[in-house]
């Protein structure tokens, strides 16, 4: 399966290009870390790297992330967050954390991204040495929420301070700033809100906030109510089944009511990613791209139609049901293309070219739902026109060479502005349906 | 693209195979039904469908369907349902439901499915004409709720009772009837656990399973610990401002804690879906298929890999971590090859055809993840064989013309046996890498 050459991966790194071929990366996507997700729930591992000279740390403040001058992310180190964290978090064991659960005490959050094996980042190793562990190796890589809060707002904001006084900030996360990511929305992303830092830099960033939401979002447990406590460094959140807060004072903890969740495996205990289905649909003749706009976009600017897929259906099926419920338009062929991970706050874009069935399946009807403001066939050569002079990120102005009232359509690093490139270089389209 | 010729429609349905093409359209995909997804907010609509005699409901109880004597899902009417629903259980407003709310009523779970548009399904229309509302029409499709609790207890054991005396029964949900979907687990499924159910009421049967299982696993609010609304006919869950409940005997609502959730738009009100990666690995050369098991399976028996994507992740480096974390063999190329909605509890199976890196790259190295008992390359003859006298259920026996000691594998069913397949047949591999 062939695809658009994309700048996939560094062009310094020829031996990932060997390995993974010519696949479609999206931006977010292309991690250099590798996970270890086994290693999570070992606190000698846990331990070992977060006190490793070589380890890398990611601050957010309310999921602003600490960057250089240059909006580069910049990794502190363990000593700049022990005011928060402590010299050694993962000292006790889990069944521990348990057994001391305090529904009164903030608990910090540090999250174990992965370690740099492949050796892709520039800090890694020090001079004291590359950081080992079995038979892994590499630096390690860990997010901290440094968002002032509960019991942890003074040791918060005392971290804050040191750093901002380093010339580091916390780079605003707002909607108005186009070059970093955009905050959440309703609608699955269909536009070019993406930032601009480093390929690897940004997927570490996708990770850290992705898995930070969702634990500030999550603090209390969906099935019983009760405050849930987050362990495997950050990757899971448990309903501890008693809490020293409110005990009779005799030390002991106060047992709390029951939960389902103990016990068990429940998915509620994981970070919840949320699968959405985005898709440039040609005409039945391959000829014309539907795109569609919201009203309150910028004029001319138009993208690919998106939705979150739903319980009980294919890929396929969420594309048709997307596509006909904000358009109209009804869809046969359906190829997924690629995915992106996008991490506001937390879904998986699958990406997918589709065709239109001819005929009465190509009539836009925006009566269904009513999401769009328009939905319109463009002729290929427009299309193109504006993959070269018209893309841009949705805040910002026009690029040059811009001719007002030329189409508009997001910048390179949205999938949106990679499924539109595959319909107009022909992928995935057969000469007929 | 091409790939395997499944019974993705049934035969009888020349206008569908002519609409979809021959995409690979796994069990519990496939639904007969129009989701009107636009139209869950309109209580007009809602009241309409829910009252028409044509509408059709499928009861369950603990998870568990209702059926006939044969197995096949039985859909009732709104009279069997209104004990527990009452007659018109959309009347109010959603603003109304909200200022009504009682954490002390337990609320009855009425799920809006569809409307069979396409007249699929046999029960469509009645003497009284076809449900029609605006452009839309067909018989519509709900789910209920009659697992006896909270204040609804009485009602609901009332419906069991009177329909059990009809001779239909709530088809027991257990693992160890595997002709019936498995309950849900840790470990995403990679086996044959899958109804016999037919096409159509398959996927009815795990939307409406996914839905009521994340209703009934998510009664409170995530972000601020109290007790969530179900809106949107089930697809949504909000936490209201007011509770009737604890009121001052002052007639007035009680005043709630804040919460994050109100006034914006947040993905925990919806349905959570997780995406799955699964795979076939396919040797550098193509001429062997990497398979692993667990321990706990019958002997001989093999399936696919797969595992969770992660926050941050795209579809292809979640197949690339997965087959390593469990296998130590690192993959190159990855296709996606067809998708299935697992309903056990709520997942979304992408599945991948992928193709190992030479050489060191298919060394097998359980050490990392210590998941799988076994994992192991087969030569793709004996995968033909399996696949031609080896394929079963989990719990089922071996087919007539099985050999003791040969591969056994997934039923068709399963996603796992679709994937193999492809491989066998050559889908989605190169020549070389």
């Amino acid at each position: 399966m062939g695809g658009p050459d994309l700048p996939v991966l560094p062009p310094d790194d020829s031996m990932l290009s060997v390995r993974f071929g010519r696949e479609v990366a999206n931006y977010f996507s292309g991690s250099p870390l590798n996970r270890l997700s086994f290693l999570r729930t070992d606190h000698d591992f846990l331990r070992a790297a977060f006190s490793h000279p070589s380890a890398g740390f990611l601050l957010m403040n309310n999921l602003s992330p600490l960057t250089r001058d240059d909006s580069r992310l910049a990794f502190v180190s363990h000593p700049d967050v022990e005011p928060l964290t402590g010299g050694d978090p993962f000292a006790k064991s889990e069944e521990d954390m348990l057994k001391e659960f305090n529904s009164d005490k903030t608990q910090p959050l540090v999250l174990f991204l992965g370690v740099d094996d492949r050796s892709l980042l520039p800090s890694n190793g020090t001079e004291e040495g590359t950081f080992k562990f079995k038979e892994y190796h590499g630096s390690p890589y860990f997010a901290v929420d440094v968002t002032p809060r509960g019991t942890l707002t003074d040791a918060a904001n005392k971290i804050i301070a040191a750093l901002e006084a380093k010339g580091l900030k916390f780079r605003d996360n707002s909607p108005r700033r186009m070059d970093l990511p955009a905050p959440e929305e309703k609608s699955p992303p269909t536009n070019g809100r993406a930032p601009s830092a480093p390929h690897y830099t940004a997927a570490i960033y996708g990770q850290a906030r992705a898995l930070l939401d969702w634990n500030t979002r999550n603090p209390f447990c969906a099935q019983c109510g009760q405050r849930t406590l987050s362990v495997n460094a950050g990757t899971k959140r448990v309903c501890p089944p008693t809490d020293l807060a409110g005990s009779l004072g005799d030390g002991k903890p106060r047992e709390r009511g029951p939960c389902a969740t103990r016990g068990t495996i429940s998915n509620i205990s994981f970070p919840r990613t949320d699968p959405t289905v985005i898709m440039a649909v040609a005409s039945a003749d391959g000829k014309r791209l539907l795109l569609g706009r919201q009203r309150r976009w910028p004029a001319y600017w138009f993208s690919t139609l998106a939705g979150f897929l739903e319980p009980g259906e294919s890929i396929e099926e969420a594309v048709r049901r997307e596509v006909w419920e904000e358009s109209g338009v009804r869809v046969g062929r359906v190829v997924v293309h690629s995915s992106q991970p996008w991490p506001f706050p937390a879904s998986l874009m699958i990406g997918a070219v589709a065709q239109a069935l001819p005929g009465e399946g190509e009539e836009i009807h925006l009566g269904h739902d009513p999401e769009l403001e328009s939905a319109k066939w463009f002729e290929i050569a427009e299309v193109r026109e504006a993959l070269a002079h018209g893309t841009s990120g949705l805040g910002e102005a026009a690029p040059k060479g811009y001719k007002e009232g030329a189409l508009r359509l997001p910048p390179q690093q949205a999938i949106a502005n990679r499924l539109v490139t595959a319909v107009v270089e022909g992928w995935g389209l057969p000469s007929k349906i």
